[in-house]
């Protein structure tokens, strides 16, 4: 075990987080800085100051921030931009939040000098991978205590009695098991294991916390328009809105009407595969935006490639890759291809359904005069069949000569 | 213009195809061969026989087909397989049935001994192009004729007069422009063109023939399952199908309940973007079905790598290049994925969402020894560190040397 | 035909284009403007200035430009950055010459009030497709004229009694048939047709103009060095030099030790197979030189993604795209990349080899002390086992599940 | 420590596979049965047997095997199907012998009711994750030993004691420390490590060992031929050969011709550069002649599309995923494009160049009647103006749109 001094830690607040506090003063014998982010994942803050305070955090080196509009400006909306989806259909809710995560304490190790720094992942998931390839993209040389693959504190029963031997103090509802592991920022809210672990069975309705069942979405359809600048979503119903309140106003929007539920398995970058169940209402609008304004505004070489690029981009980031060069590469591809994705986009939001209604754009590509059915002085029809005679050329020539 | 001496037209029994072969016959003084599919597309074809006749051709050089089967079974499941969408959204419904009907124009054609074919696509669509590029790729030295490319009956008015000049019968809601561009088979039913030509209006209610709304749909949803055999599906609600007739099932299941609309602007092939309104309900469950039972018996390394090549071929089915070696060769990378794609999904339909509420597999590589929360004997924690500090170690090189 | 009033020519001053310039003033009755660029290909540019003065050009219609830097700077260097070659082997030297020429044409006729451009492309090969593609991208509505499309001097004979009866001046060189066709820049020098179009055939030695046989080149191998910044080649042997003053010295260097020569058949965008034969030396030197720095400045997922996109990047000079918005984004992605490619690198140049003797750079990724065979404190090999177990851990899932 | 019954070790006869011989008796008190096979790597194997009964093993679980022309037909061909290189230019000499090792000790396991397996890779380099990827692929319940991993004989002193101790003998030429580290198999030879390290030295004239330098080659060219079925290649100078004989007739021609070194830095999989000096002088000759016979029987969109894959396949490969479904998915994609590439290249061999003279084939896609200069009646040339209007036409859009 290496010698630690100083060690930040990703604290939440909750109880497992505390008790790694703890267990790094026992174990380590080394001073704890606590960071806390408000990424929009709905709880307040305060608490994990009095709870570091008390768990004998020196005050100055408890670090409470508020993340959410450099984590909507600075991460959300550039994978946005991308289309990114993983495996087809997950919107990388959690992935996401972890580069800013990691970034932060690192940050905070460099300006209180600490030599480690430290996470409340487990050893068989994804974030872990992410958090630390995170720190050591940004530090080549910090250290990394990842408690849950070294402690010995295995099962719920442990945890629960290191707690009370060390006084951390117990929510009523944390003594059981909770039914299943969650994750929340201001894109996404997931869950997984325990009680979703049979992927033949569907969640039931209290794994939800973000949006209510197409079901009991209004019988009333809501109509929105949202509007991008360069890529960037702006405003929402002429609004103008920051990054994190426009995304805010979008997960409100959706939540509603039943919108942004995902249940799905995918592979896991450890090797296995698991089950997530995720609510990302205002993102699910936004894809679908995006890729409405894009479909005016984007020039058809433009978009093939960047949707043939998209999902080495999803797994970059799915894979904790946030930082590393090829993923930057691409982000400078794609970001060159959105200077003039601008326009509006109206929605229809409809227990579960985003439906296009219309957009449009000073920018747009769209050109009735070429796409006429009417006569028209634009297009000769006869350039078709040069076209196509010179595309066909290599087709007939294998034909010919390989029968 | 070229000599012709019998051409194999691909003859709706419509008027504009009827116009067609009257003026191949005046045109081109040669014998014309009505070449008349069933793809699905819900219009009786005996009633192109009869025109056809009446047209005064030889009633063995009438060829009506139903390939409604082959149609399924050897296109749009393939495709499938691939999960193939352009540009994100759109389920290539029209681009998939080009190749049949070029396929089998010339068969026809070496079968009666004809020179030339000729079809009834515009000079400014996808359709000419994917028809010509498959007759060419078929057959190397086979004349093509494009009457649109061609003739100067470029409004409808000349059109309705050359028809009743050679009295060829106009059914009355004939006489006037249609309200927007239609093509359909079992797959798909698009519209453009006309009313739909501004992207800013949402489509009229009336546009759409194979699905409801999603309002209108019933406010019970409909639970189905769909079993998959090698990436194929197989049978609905365990009772076992031919493709047709599981498409078609699908196609009704998903139109009840207002699935599979889809209003989109595309970039088409010869450069300008339109707009197109899509109502594809079987395959829309079908693609979210497929995705589901690949989420458990497909290899995340297969899967990534079929998702950064899918929309490449997506490109290549749109752009008219089934019968290109490279389809050829990605048909030939996916199909070799496919091979333990089986299982059943279980789908809930509601207005509008096609929401996979399970998926099982006696294939499945979902292990819950290896996920689960509690201690396991199959998977150490501590393989994550070694994994971790090996994908770390260049870009912590990469900070330590380039900063 | 269109109505023409005034057209700019890509001008060399050599018999065809001289004989456009009079076709053009007789068949289009339009003012012809000429431009001819200094790219390197080895002529004397002046002469052009006079023979144009003779067939009647108003001198300040007369364009003679030297544009050796800006090709090397703009055009020649950003697509070294990506290591590109078509078809596995070709250097792109014709292709890339192109869009700075369609650029000029276009600039000059804004500033003249041209309406129209002319090439002297033929109707078969690429480069017609690459200023063509460079004028339309940069004037949608630019005129282009071509005249080996149009006219019907379709033989030498019919060209040679159309010069002779404009008197215009034919150089005894230029009566006969050339043996092959040339193309030349500073980049390379080109040949095909005529003579070399059986590809069982190898080139006769007096094709070659800038590079020795390797059997003729020198006995004693030479030892130079090749400093870069950010990508870019800036000294040779320690002297900084200009982009076109560095590849005219390794073009001297390369042509004589009998490097750069190239023998192939590549694909046509057009649909057909040609046979070329060109000549490359600085560009061989070049190509080699920047992988070798690369090696050692490149972080390793950064190259492997690069590599990955170079054959598609390739492709799109190669077909006439460098105006696209995919060529941009794919440079901004390539040029992302290269901020830290600096270093030297010492090759040997022998009788056709460049061989790579040596790299060193101040920000080098290479560490000995993670390479060493000896003990080291950077590296644990204990974490290649559980790198290893997780990269597998798919692996045997896939045969435990599925055999 | 895992309880070990029985273990297939690979075992060349030499003193470190002696040594790990004998530790695993030691150490795991287990019975080891060796595997030696004959790649091409140029020793004999009979000492193998020899010292492997000398140390104590049963002569019925002594294995030694010429696997040279599974190696070759099975591995070697497959992979210049593909034209693989990996960062460029390695021809992944090693990467593609360590699977079929792999695979024979796993076969070996399961003959003999091993339930392990032991390689002599070290864990700072990529042969340990080829060897146990492949063994893990292929059984997922394999236990494997990496001796070097876990022993600590971590200096050549130490080995050397425990070899005297255990009384393993020892050639002289071993008691000192091997100036560089080699690998050798019938694709080639590498070296590696100690006086190799320093990426700004070039390897001494000594390090090689399969083929003069270029200075010392023939001052006379050497012409071959080489001919090709269905991608492989068959026959040299027209006499049919096995897939071993064939590669070892290359080998004599190139090496003799000083044909086939490389030096280079690479990417390692475990995340460090590393310096080879490579020797694959066969290899080298194939790739140009395989490149040479599919520029004439392949169609550009194959072989575009195997070009854009090449690199992750190459990639796949070096990495140690031979038998991951992603490399067989790709394997099937690339087999497909090779049907018709048949026919003869002609060569000529000199001073360490390798230079095309010739293709020829009766499947040729090259059209002398469609490239000629000369009037032809294949090609209208005005069909080039439509091809490049519609290609031109997203381009004016977006400069008439955008700006």
């Amino acid at each position: 075990m290496s010698e630690i001094k100083r060690v930040v830690l990703a604290y939440s607040g909750g109880l497992d987080t505390s008790v790694i506090l703890k267990w790094l003063q026992e174990t380590y014998r080394c001073e704890v800085v606590t960071f806390t982010a408000d990424l929009g994942q709905g709880e307040e803050l305060e608490p994990a100051r009095k709870k570091a305070e008390m768990l004998g955090i020196n005050p100055k080196h408890i670090f409470i921030e508020d993340l959410r509009e450099t984590f909507v400006k600075d991460y959300v909306f550039p994978m946005f931009r991308a289309n990114a989806v993983y495996e087809g259909l997950y919107l990388l809710g959690t992935s996401i939040a972890r580069p800013l995560i990691a970034k932060r304490q690192i940050e905070i190790a460099r300006e209180v000098g600490a030599d480690a720094v430290c996470h409340g992942a487990t050893g068989k998931g994804n974030d872990q991978v992410r958090f630390e390839l995170g720190y050591y993209a940004l530090n080549p040389d910090i250290k990394v205590i990842a408690p849950w693959r070294e402690w010995d504190l295995t099962s719920r029963t442990k945890l629960i009695e290191f707690a009370e031997k060390h006084q951390i103090p117990i929510a009523k509802d944390k003594r059981g098991e909770a039914p299943f592991s969650v994750d929340a920022n201001l894109l996404h809210i997931s869950a997984e294991g325990k009680v979703l672990e049979d992927p033949w069975e569907a969640p039931e309705e209290y794994v939800f916390s973000r949006s209510v069942s197409p079901e009991d979405a209004p019988d009333e359809p809501t109509i929105i328009t949202v509007d991008f600048e360069r890529g960037d979503p702006v405003a929402v119903d002429g609004e103008a809105l920051s990054p994190a309140a426009l995304l805010t106003r979008l997960n409100k929007l959706a939540g509603d009407n039943g919108i942004g539920r995902l249940d799905l398995v995918e592979g896991r970058f450890v090797g296995m595969k698991s089950r997530g169940v995720y609510e990302t209402p205002g993102g699910t609008i936004l894809l679908q935006a995006h890729r409405a304004i894009e479909s005016i505004t984007l020039d058809r070489g433009a978009m093939h490639l960047k949707d043939e690029l998209m999902p080495r981009y999803a797994e970059l980031i799915y894979n904790g890759f946030w930082f590393s060069p090829e993923r930057r590469m691409l982000q400078a591809l794609i970001d060159e291809s959105q200077a003039k994705v601008n326009g509006t986009v109206r929605l229809k939001l409809y227990k579960g359904n985003v439906i296009v209604q219309g957009r449009k754009s000073p920018d747009s590509l769209y050109s009735m005069e070429h796409v006429t059915f009417e006569d028209d002085q634009v297009y000769d029809q006869r350039d078709a069949e040069g076209f196509i005679k010179l595309n066909a050329l290599r087709l007939r020539l294998l034909n010919r000569q390989q029968g």
